[in-house]
């Protein structure tokens, strides 16, 4: 088959797996090795998990971001539970309603000009605790970073965390784009989780070089003991797990995850900078992650798509997004950038 | 890391991916890629399942057989629905519920010496139809091989699928093992499963050499017009298809899903040959494809899995399975034998 | 037991059953009955039903409005479609989420002042049909009388129902309250529903004189004919299924439902007017049917509440809620006039 | 409308409401009376079940059986349990599925020839324990009488309830026809079911001259704290609450319901002993309680259920099912077998 060489900025997971994750998932292609995860690549990963988190952790493999979130909101609510969220986060907008499907919960979308959610939006629905006619209060879920590429700062989610505990509920994070968060605040994952008071986490790496998994981590044993069979029973164990397990030691041994981040972030800055001063451009949300959204004039979003396609955010703002990942090239922003200024101007 | 060599007995998914299929998921790993299906991959991968099964079909790429035979189930089911099976298949017995969580339908588990149902067992549920208070049969599932290693024959099939279709129900195959079914029928894909009346097909390649990924085949397009979002809503949309695509592509190319299917079935029908003598060792059921199923002396078992790890099946009668998988090697079978010997004296 | 001469504004659930529909029920508590619904008064409830709708309709009872709203809503969608509605609406806020677990639906709820959605804030949903990332949309729902006691004019329902069904979509109406918007409108059952382009009603009269039971109405038996399972297994299949028909026969008959809203709304009408003046109240709310919302100082709540109960809609602004029903007098009236006016100086 | 006399066999739902239940309710049928159980009747009920049960329970009512069986399930597991059930239980066979719908959970269907199951039947189930490729077992759940009218004697149930506890599982007994084993045994409900260590009751008086509602009892607080979310989710909070209370309190009151279920149970003896000597009529079941099961000559079952309705149990088989109720006279047993003196020669 011939490969065709295109470049995009639809989305981070167009990209290809990391040589490195490739060199790794080879590198332990051969034997047999029991299913399920009982083998010792799934124990030589879980060691690096405790190495970053902290040993009062459980972390579960599972195949993909949607179900990484669904299951640990599934594990930490009962039905009748309400999950507090962004109007824009993937829970809500784009899993075609597999949350209220698989845990029963309801969601209660926020409002949000920049894809962060506040304390101040929480308190109206407290008055539900114990009013049986309404989902009780139970998750509040943040996204890191948000939809928009914008970053929850510590002392943001310290905020949302404090308030949660006081009011006897958890906190979720769906970290799909977690190292490039971290990349931005310049900390590690531990800082801006379990310090900051986060209580599950989906920690995905498939945006940032695996080929497939996520791994949901759980920041308190006692929280998960019955999550292995919400696994199971979700359609989420993998038989050759050692496959997952291997892709994740890759990542996380010799920052390979922040080498590749801090390139997707940089390139995001720079088609940015470079962006910046066009008139026809509005950029509307902050870069600093591998994001930029913008509104382009609606009669050339369709002819930039053809020569590297990205998606339209807003339909009724000609609302755009442009995504970057590790393996975007300083050409690649150079070309896109030649092909902008060829229609806008 | 240090990789042991073990060799065991315990299932056909603790085998490595085949090599040529890990050799086509290093080559595609280049350039950028539209996600979740839309890729060239996927659309070379889907011809080469028309090149077998024909034009009229629908293929949907999913992470595990637990999902395909759940999401597919569901996806011809209501909730009010019950789907007749064997009691000992996968669905019933090793899926944690999974059916149940997801489609809603009322499992009807029928008993079975052998893995395999049969027309004369269904008569008595047919007066549910109409009647509000009951389940409302609609789907009938069977197991390709079996659970226990066991091949419906093509003719048996369609006893099935003709007794399903005059009852307004559909036919759902679970095939795992479909390739291992195949051999011993010496047939095609085809054969058993389109032109014998199966509707639904979980189509496995992982215990026969993938990696990861099943394919769910609906043999009437009109079926599944919306199982796209049944899909998505299952958490089992992949983001990076092309990965599982191109292995899908390789495994169905150049026969190397038969090859391989071949050799795991050699291997069986060898271990049979040579324990089929041993006074101590009772097989309990037929050998057609890449399980030996036999009962051992209570006492040895525990000694025996040490040397190679295999599972009890029923532990209130001592019955164990073996299960022999694409690179399995007679020098396997010849050390385990020799293994047996010792314990059995 | 001593029953204590209690009046209320809290709800018009507060109210006991009409002395003829007692009647009726006692009058049929003889002899033998076939069960669950197989009975003549259920077949004479129906046929006064048709009388009502037209005859292209279809009956059902189940127990109570949520049930009638959930189940409804179950059999005109898939667990991935999505239902628009208005953010305050019962559906949405006082059922404990018993839509999303029992449909899977994702509710999108719309803000709005008065209780009222409008087609202006559909377009931006229509964007995700055919887009497996995100729930699709299927039907809007809309509650006459809106919770906040306000009333769909015919032209605002034919404006939603015409939007929905260009858009393939359908329109359920939350039906708790139809009388008093009928007698609001001062039109028949037909003209808002059916006439008006409704699709499925909860057609309610327990807040207008009955015990128990709700009805579903589809208006179109294609659209039906699998709801009896989807009743039965919703656990809303009443054995005794006399009891709930014979009452239904009973209010719409002789235009006992007529009456018994004409009542509550004038007590309502009534209320607003002798308190309009009040300068420490301030009335939030049209007074259209039987429900007058308004602000009063938060420090006399309580010690109102305490002389006859109702209850506060909205903590934060001291927003209460006054609910008349058919039973309430016009002494009852005057008689809270005097309380407000004690407290309120 | 004219009341047909008709008398039937049919089942013990086709009764009417007994006269003292439908004069309590009229006798409670004045003035406002706040809803959803916060009223005076409710907690007056309540305090009567106490008397029966002690201190150490709580009372939810709701709708019906199915939900009560089907709620009451849903509180004391997770979705990845298991119900061991008799084949023949309602739960199993006549409830279209709610269980697995609204649960998650799988029921594990036990065959057994008197509609009561056994300790023995269960321990193949007990190695699922730990292993998350299979629903975890937590619930053991009895009919009492069971479908086929048989008895559980206590020492039967403690059997199962010891069993039940040793393996940190929990017993559910659905008590729709309670009242009928009490006069079997000849006891109270204390003693075959709090005293026996049944976990959680349906208990049921529908069928014992009740109107409509069924009450879940929890034989532990501790158990059902989060149970109001459950019922409401689960569409089953009644607004008008006192109707049912007040049913339940006069049921429970001098001795009503052993009065009725005494009745019952005599005219099925009564049955049994007119037709025991019959040659075409062979009786299935012990007559316990107030069923007889019989296999009739095929070809006169529909011209006696003409003359008085009754349901076929089991089309291959021939056997029917007759009910008798709190109702039924001496007149309608002797009317009764005159009929099948005709249509038996």
């Amino acid at each position: 088959m011939n490969i065709p060489n295109t470049r995009m900025f639809s989305s981070d997971n167009i990209a290809p797996v990391h040589p490195k994750v490739m060199k790794a998932l080879q590198d332990i292609n051969v034997n047999h090795c029991i299913a399920y995860g009982e083998d010792p690549y799934s124990e030589s990963a879980i060691k690096k998990f405790k190495e970053i988190f902290g040993d009062n952790i459980d972390v579960y493999f599972v195949f993909n971001g949607t179900a990484a979130n669904v299951l640990s909101i599934a594990n930490i609510t009962n039905t009748y539970n309400s999950v507090i969220c962004s109007e824009v986060c993937h829970l809500n907008l784009d899993e075609c309603g597999a949350p209220e499907k698989y845990t029963g919960c309801k969601l209660i979308p926020l409002p949000t000009p920049d894809g962060k959610i506040r304390v101040e939006q929480f308190h109206k629905y407290m008055f539900s605790f114990g009013f049986e006619h309404q989902s009780q209060p139970k998750v509040i879920t943040i996204t890191q970073t948000s939809v928009y590429g914008t970053v929850y700062a510590i002392d943001e989610i310290k905020k949302i965390t404090g308030f949660a505990h006081k009011n006897n509920m958890l906190v979720h994070m769906d970290g799909a784009r977690i190292s490039n968060a971290a990349v931005a605040l310049n900390c590690g994952f531990k800082e801006m989780t379990v310090d900051a008071g986060v209580d599950v986490l989906s920690f995905g790496m498939t945006k940032n070089g695996l080929m497939y998994g996520e791994a949901v981590v759980f920041f308190d044993k006692k929280m998960s003991e019955n999550f292995k069979y919400i696994r199971k029973q979700g359609s989420q164990l993998a038989s050759k797990m050692r496959y997952i397990a291997v892709q994740y030691e890759t990542i996380l041994s010799n920052n390979l995850w922040h080498e590749n981040a801090k390139k997707a972030n940089a390139m995001a800055k720079l088609l940015f900078e470079k962006i910046k001063d066009f008139k026809e451009i509005k950029v509307t949300q902050k870069v600093e992650a591998n994001a930029v959204f913008a509104v382009l004039p609606a009669e050339v979003i369709e002819k930039i798509q053809k020569e590297a396609f990205f998606y339209i955010w807003d339909d009724t703002k000609s609302e755009i997004r442009w995504m970057t990942s590790f393996d975007t090239t300083e050409e690649d922003i150079e070309n896109f950038v030649k092909v902008l200024r060829k229609y806008l101007k």
